[in-house]
């Protein structure tokens, strides 16, 4: 029997050994499905501290529905921060970051670094699945590097396939669960075994068949789409600043007709995937760098957000702004009800307001402090301190918290349009648009 | 009692007299519901063969189920070409051109002149309606002048309301029924009084009030809105034929995540509205147009597309592309199933064709030949006579047309997709990405 008949069977008889490698905001829950799914299952992850925390069961990350499916199959995961006991592994499933540079240019490296560490340890038929989201055509070349530093033969006794998750931060477990999914091999028989793997643990019909360069290429445009959606709204905001009316009464009315769907603009966007995809697909090769227009100007237009933000603030506080000081941040996160403050506009302000000498007291109980960033426990305490109040993240449960407090002394900037109702029991409300 | 009272009751009682300036596209349509709605309704336009084709009951345009309306409705309509006998009227509703120039700056002077003349003719209480899209703060500006040139007290004795159309053309009189639509008033008694009008002959609960700078906005927001989301699939075809993946697959697959749906890509985007509206949004004021990028990108990035294809010809025809000469173009409206050929990418397309010394054939049974455009009358002889073919509209009838012949010594040019799936029967097919 072939050895891809022989890997087919396995997974069919789910005797693949199966290993995720990183265990964070993707890889952890991804790894709790394989094994909810069946499969013998490990995890690797070269940091220590996030090892550690899980081997005594403590969760990389708050989402919904994570702790129950932690309780049932967290106790089964082999959790290893090095490579040397992987040699076993017939899936590899790759959950590592893919960052961009300052130069917006996709860095793969921890991707590469893997790679080459399997290759160093693996000797028998293996499955590359890699969910990272990756620059088009990223697939295809690590697995012709493969080819050229394993003793094994490409088609024949390893296969390489991309499988980008698309999940909602702060809906991971039940978006991992629900959504469709794509799977795009370097070749047809790995995305036979792809689909066979992922079908057997998320259901065949929600795993949809194609190439590696399709599917790289669909993830990207996603999250480009979704960037270049959201720019919209904010270039509507920042010209309806300039008219002088409030671009959220345009959106409403704009949004009765049949065909027109503009989303919320606000501070600007976050998170660990719209501010970076855009830039891979553009910068994916030097050509494709060249004809976009669209994507760039829509990162930049978002990217402008805080500063505009902070222009508002200047612009309705007038001469109030040099004499006071003392300035509240509610909500540091990048969206609401997430712990997650990757690339936040919330960090964009406070470094924007810090670099105009004002003395910020930042609050946000779903965010750990650490060193570079001291959040304040006691919302109460923060509200009398301060004087201008930043709404900066609309967490669900904290404008009531908010309200709750006297405010008619305070000025209050509220960008993302929650307190707009409420504006009279402020002394001064300052929006994102007039 | 006072006039404002006197010209709601007039309203309320339909006893109204009613004048649509400019029976076009919008107007004429608009004209009959009015009619249908129990108003007394003339209409005057300044296109005096125009005014003898309605005359003699000869429509502007096709669109699906205005036959019957104006079976019913077109001789109740007077039809004037001046202004000379209509200073009865009541309510004016101005549904007249606004393009733009060069320079893509607005041009109101058809809206201004026509200002100008009720002006003169007028001496009772008046409701000026305008539904043309207009740039922002427009209405407001011509309510001021118009105080200055009329013998009538702003907000006593006249009230001007902007109040857009937002029918999707070839759906004019379905979607004129249907939609909801805005009513922003000058002053809070003009929007009272143009949701009065309107609600009686459209339903209320259909009418939105508003003030008329949120209403202008909002209309050139929806259009600048629709143009940047096509944009968006536009530039992905554009990063596709790079890539050299077919961006239609993309677009499927991307589809498939719960919250993105990228429309279809094509030879660009033309009609009356939406190469214009982004532009007259972003000129509306020398700030906006300091401030505006996406809108303006998308623009550009959908002007592009007809010398995409031409580009993907070139390349794909190679040597041929010199050697051949006859080139026939099937379709030359700027969208499916529609006469309308203003501002048709195809009409680009063409002119780049013509600018290489090829010989064109056009067919397009839905749009009258003139002077300009030429159009043969047998899709058979077109096809016989060219060696490439480039389907550039859509037209619901005309694949299953084309298929009829014998394609296998044709080239296809292939820009919709439609076409796609039967590639096998043509020497060559080319399509907008690889």
């Amino acid at each position: 029997m072939s050895s891809f008949r022989k890997f087919r069977d396995a997974i069919i008889q789910k005797k693949s050994k199966v290993c995720v490698v990183g265990l964070g905001y993707i890889g952890f829950p991804t790894a709790l499905f394989y094994l909810r799914g069946g499969y013998h299952v490990e995890g690797i992850d070269l940091n220590k501290s996030l090892v550690e925390n899980l081997r005594t069961g403590k969760l990389p990350m708050v989402e919904e529905g994570l702790t129950e499916l932690a309780r049932g199959y967290l106790p089964k995961l082999k959790i290893h921060s090095g490579y040397d006991e992987l040699g076993e592994t017939d899936i590899f499933v790759l959950c590592l970051p893919s960052p961009i540079d300052d130069n917006k240019r996709p860095i793969t490296d921890y991707l590469e670094s893997s790679l080459s560490s399997i290759a160093a340890i693996i000797r028998h038929p293996v499955l590359v699945i890699i969910e990272s989201t990756v620059p088009v055509g990223f697939t295809e070349r690590q697995a012709h590097r493969f080819s050229k530093i394993v003793s094994l033969t490409h088609d024949e006794e390893f296969w390489f396939v991309h499988s980008p998750e698309r999940v909602l931060p702060g809906s991971v477990v039940c978006e991992m669960e629900e959504n469709d999914r794509l799977v795009g091999g370097v070749t047809e028989r790995a995305t036979e075994l792809g689909h066979l793997f992922l079908g057997s643990v998320f259901g065949e019909n929600k795993i949809h068949r194609t190439r590696s360069k399709i599917s790289e290429t669909s993830k990207l445009a996603e999250n480009a789409y979704r960037d270049t959606c959201i720019a919209f709204a904010n270039e509507l905001a920042l010209l309806s600043t300039e008219i002088g009316i409030d671009v959220r009464e345009v959106i409403h009315f704009a949004n009765l007709h049949p065909r027109v769907d503009i989303l919320e603009p606000g501070l600007g966007v976050g998170g660990y995937c719209f501010p970076k995809d855009g830039w891979i697909l553009v910068n994916s090769t030097e050509g494709t760098k060249k004809l976009a227009r669209l994507i760039p100007t829509a990162r930049s237009v978002n990217d402008t957000m805080p500063s505009h933000v902070l222009h508002r603030i200047k612009t309705e506080m007038d001469s109030e702004y040099l004499a006071i000081t003392r300035f509240a941040i509610l909500g540091v996160s990048y969206k609401p009800n997430v712990s997650d403050t990757r690339m936040s506009p919330s960090l964009e302000l406070i470094s924007l307001l810090r670099r105009d000498g004002k003395e910020l007291r930042l609050y946000d109980p779903l965010v750990r402090s650490n060193s570079d960033l001291k959040l304040s426990k006691e919302l109460g305490d923060v509200v009398d301190s301060c004087d201008v109040i930043v709404f900066a993240v609309n967490h669900s449960w904290m404008k009531d918290a908010l309200l709750k407090h006297d405010l008619s002394d305070k000025i209050v900037v509220d960008p993302t349009g929650s307190l707009q109702e409420e504006r009279d029991r402020f002394r001064k409300y300052i929006g994102l648009t007039a």
